[in-house]
């Protein structure tokens, strides 16, 4: 069987890790990313030996490249020539203009949580709505925040239902080596409800959720307070199992060392891993309660790369590569080296 | 009728709006102020004109102070000599050793929130429970995140009845110049409970209380998200109303201008307040929301004057200045400046 | 004699400080403040209990003021029909919009750092060039970073003469407040040399500059490090003592606690100044040190206010009220009680 | 020929980062590591695997390890037996207790810069007097800032001499993850001279220096500000050719995007390094300025790993392993993939 072949559009903090996450996937061919300029991004690609094709945007701007000295494969028609489906990871709003282009060369995209719901026919997230996405031809993802935490309700509503949630975000503000956008010295607050929240009752409606988000000067992963009022009954212990047994869920210790955002950061550079990048969210088990027979926890979102795996699980669920659930969030894990730990 | 006399010990952050606080109390009388060594804090006092004497923890560092061209008025028990009750700021773990001076001297004290409970008779907030604190020989106040949230807790139990809150606590980790600790760009995790949670009980023992703090690197005001659980229906605008109607709460609007724990901070510099500091904590209108029959809401805490209002209360409330709660603590709002506003 | 009547365009960061600067000078009458829309400042100043009258950049939005409660007490042009300055502190980009209503209503301006060179006749700084703004029309002030350190380097090159200068300048990215810029976790370089060198020669022709900048986030005053290549001879004490005799510079001691920029703000923050404003730069008696014949030393800059008292200066000179330079220059230092202190 | 027999001790940022260079050395072999507790770190090494031995430092500590499920090799004695050199990464002060132990097992070591210079017998920098260390038994190495720094000048100082230096060190004071150090919005000042210029003079006593240090609220690299007066006359091109012939030395444009100190962290990421790291200093071709004779130019220093290239460079001279310098920092940096680039 041939593999799906896929394109990334945008090389930006998502746009690298969506091709790199694509490029592990032993069903999946990554056949190319598509840039407008000579970014630091790409000139370290170049600097790597370029393990995939570079396509432009505009092929006026080739000479940049060539004084770069960063190779060129083709134009963004090329590449939309070769693939089944696009990443779009643009910036917020390019994604729509770039719609013209998959309609007029029939690939299926899946966008990223910065366009309008508009863009998509589908709002996706690949563990809560996975079937949704079936045979689709345009996705959107949920956010970076949202799919964390979406990943934790989930997997609370399945196992014991979910009536309501109220939720704090404390929101990291701007991404490692980010000059164009931060605060200094404040912590800057949204209107309840926020985003997060109400996309999260678009992808979950029989949940009741509202919010309040504060953002904070720094880039390490955003964490979310929640606090959960189940359909039956949940204690500390058994909500821990839960998030154990989630594959997307890592469960840590502030005695382990596991004190801050910023902690999982750290581990992961340890790990080894590239960039420094997790894909799972995480869940701190002293930062859990019981308020009457609510329950109270905590989570860590990596902001810069937890949307990954539900976009990799979108692509298996638009291009129909598997029709179960399970199997494909299960493919997705295993070609990311995710899995239960404990 | 004689005023009540009034020392301040440790003129570090909190003894310095003590005894600023205390100066603009038409009942009492500001001795004086002690402190150990010839800090940054009493060179400005000093050139400022040295508005109130200063005495010595330890005559013999005296010749530091001579060097520095500030006039010394005395040692430590002059000051006990003159005074009804002292306001104990010295730093954590130094109250219980001058609990010793103060019992040689006798003379009340008021702890602060760094002291431990057993140092006090009373563990005191002027609005929640006053009457505990008539008479008392040695209080200790709320800590300023304790003191804030409990004011508006208490606010709405006196008005419908609280049965439980879960709270999230982004915690500014230093205050303006502090060098002796912070953060950088991370977030720092607490384990749940957090002591305010357990503090509030222990001040509001029918209320069933848990939460979840994260340590953040900013320096102006602490934030408080709350989920309540009241006893009688609350709206969002009812909500508001008993917030309205506290003298020591601001309803304020993000788009006033009020879109951050700074402006408050700045609004104060702006209306000339001395060190640009408010004693009232804020809510935000616009972020409030009810989350099945609870409500959802925020409040600032100006952690480096919230606690000078309850602090003078404890004062009236152990020289047995006022019988009556709200006439104490009303006297205590004229005299600072608190009126309900709206 | 009538006092000079003085109006201020721009009721932000600088624009509040420019307002009460000139209320305090004997000389003149602060005639009123111009803006455009109820921002949190002007809800300060009607808290205050409006101590001057506002006046509206377009009296369309009148009602927004009115539901507001801040009362208005004309136009612009109401405004430039009184006055004979106008300081403008409006975003940079619109004192050129300003100067054809300057040029209509025949008043002279003052306007700040972020224009255009081109806006002004004359590029001013009190103490440095104060002759050339006598009696003209329109002067443009030096940014604040420029305006310390040309205090700096004026005062020695008046005693000895300064031959050239390589600075690095550690720049505040945001005043507190700020929501709209800022940096997280970052250092963000610029180009060398750095405008205010430039700028230096600009008004120091016959001293050769060049600098090096650095973006930091923090908000409490940018510090700049000075190599200095003097033309006479110079030691550690006698730079000390050529500054220490300048009533705009304060020689502070680290041992004394002035240990970080930050600390210049707590220290005016305690002394009761409005706003936690001091209009002095510092410069460190420990932080200066000999290369050579040269001489390296630190100024701290406190961004929200040092331009304040040229600015005034400017006022003085365009309106010819003195001109003698040392005359001007010392009046405005009384009225905002600048002097030796050492 | 056997390989020289390494051994790591204190498994904490420098520590990690020795081992793992040690790793990679074609001639080197590493023993294994030395630790207290099972911190993060070395769980993150046990989740990787253990592609080294662990050591402990205290063998009744051993069911800690246990009970984290991470594989305990032996003691610090057992360790001791099989090396030839330690490389000594333990908290400061903690190196010359570690001493009497190498003493006792006759094994040579090399110390990092937090340890006092009496700990050792030469005080080392490969590339500027690798040969003092030849055949010595206990190295220090410098500190990263004069690791760093001394790089860049003695590049400039075998060109064509260098007189003297009046430095300016924008230091990061934390890394990233540290929790226990830190500081918030502000700047904090140290004496003049720092102790990076006073370390370089040690190492290159023929060259003056002085300099000043700021301490800066960011974890992602030093940036250190050079005046330098060459002995022969040098220009801005000049400069940038002798750093771009220099392995270690990594010269870059603001307009590529290195517009900060941390866009060489982003770039580390990208390109995959482990930890997101470089061993490289930076340099900026667009922050180089001539100030008279002088050459004004900054450096960018990755603190957590820029002394990992000269700590084996120490172990290649202590071991006699090769006695010219060149061929010596060459092997190191063949194995680290350090390269003239440009």
């Amino acid at each position: 069987m041939s593999k799906v072949k896929v394109g990334v559009a945008g090389y930006g903090v998502i746009g690298q890790r969506l091709a790199d996450g694509v490029a592990l996937q032993g069903d999946m061919e990554l056949a190319g990313i598509v840039d407008l300029s000579p970014t630091l991004a790409l000139r370290a690609l170049n600097e790597s030996g370029m393990p995939y094709p570079l396509y432009l945007v505009d092929m006026a701007r080739k000479p940049e490249f060539d004084a770069a000295g960063i190779p060129v494969a083709g134009s963004f028609d090329d590449l939309l020539e070769q693939v089944d489906v696009m990443l779009d990871a643009a910036p917020g709003g390019i994604g729509m203009k770039n719609k013209e282009l998959y309609v007029k060369h029939n690939v299926k995209a899946i966008f990223q949580g910065g366009e309008k719901n508009e863009v998509a026919d589908v709002f996706f997230h690949g563990y809560a709505n996975y079937e949704k996405g079936i045979g689709q031809r345009f996705l959107k993802l949920t956010s970076c925040n949202t799919t964390g935490l979406i990943r934790a309700v989930d997997a609370l509503d399945r196992a014991v239902g979910v009536e309501k949630i109220a939720i704090t975000i404390i929101r990291r503000v701007a991404d490692p080596g980010d000059t164009h956008r931060g605060l200094v010295d404040t912590l800057q607050v949204d209107k309840v409800p926020n985003h997060q929240a109400v996309d999260l009752m678009h992808i979950m409606p029989h949940v009741n959720a509202t919010g309040f988000l504060v953002h904070t000067p720094v880039t390490h992963g955003h964490i979310i307070s929640i606090v959960a009022t189940p359909k039956k009954s949940l204690s500390k212990e058994s909500t821990l199992d839960i998030f154990r047994a989630h594959p997307r869920i890592r469960v840590v210790k502030i005695a382990d060392g596991f004190n801050s955002n910023t902690a999982f950061f750290r581990y992961a550079r340890d790990l080894g891993k590239k960039r420094g990048d997790l894909y799972e969210i995480g869940v701190w088990e002293d930062c859990i309660g019981m308020s009457g027979d609510d329950v109270l926890f905590a989570i860590n979102i990596p902001q810069e790369s937890v949307t990954i795996p539900e976009t990799v699980d979108g692509i298996r669920a638009c291009m129909e590569m598997q029709t179960d659930r399970l199997e494909a969030v299960g493919l997705t894990n295993k070609y990311l080296d995710m899995k239960v730990r404990s």
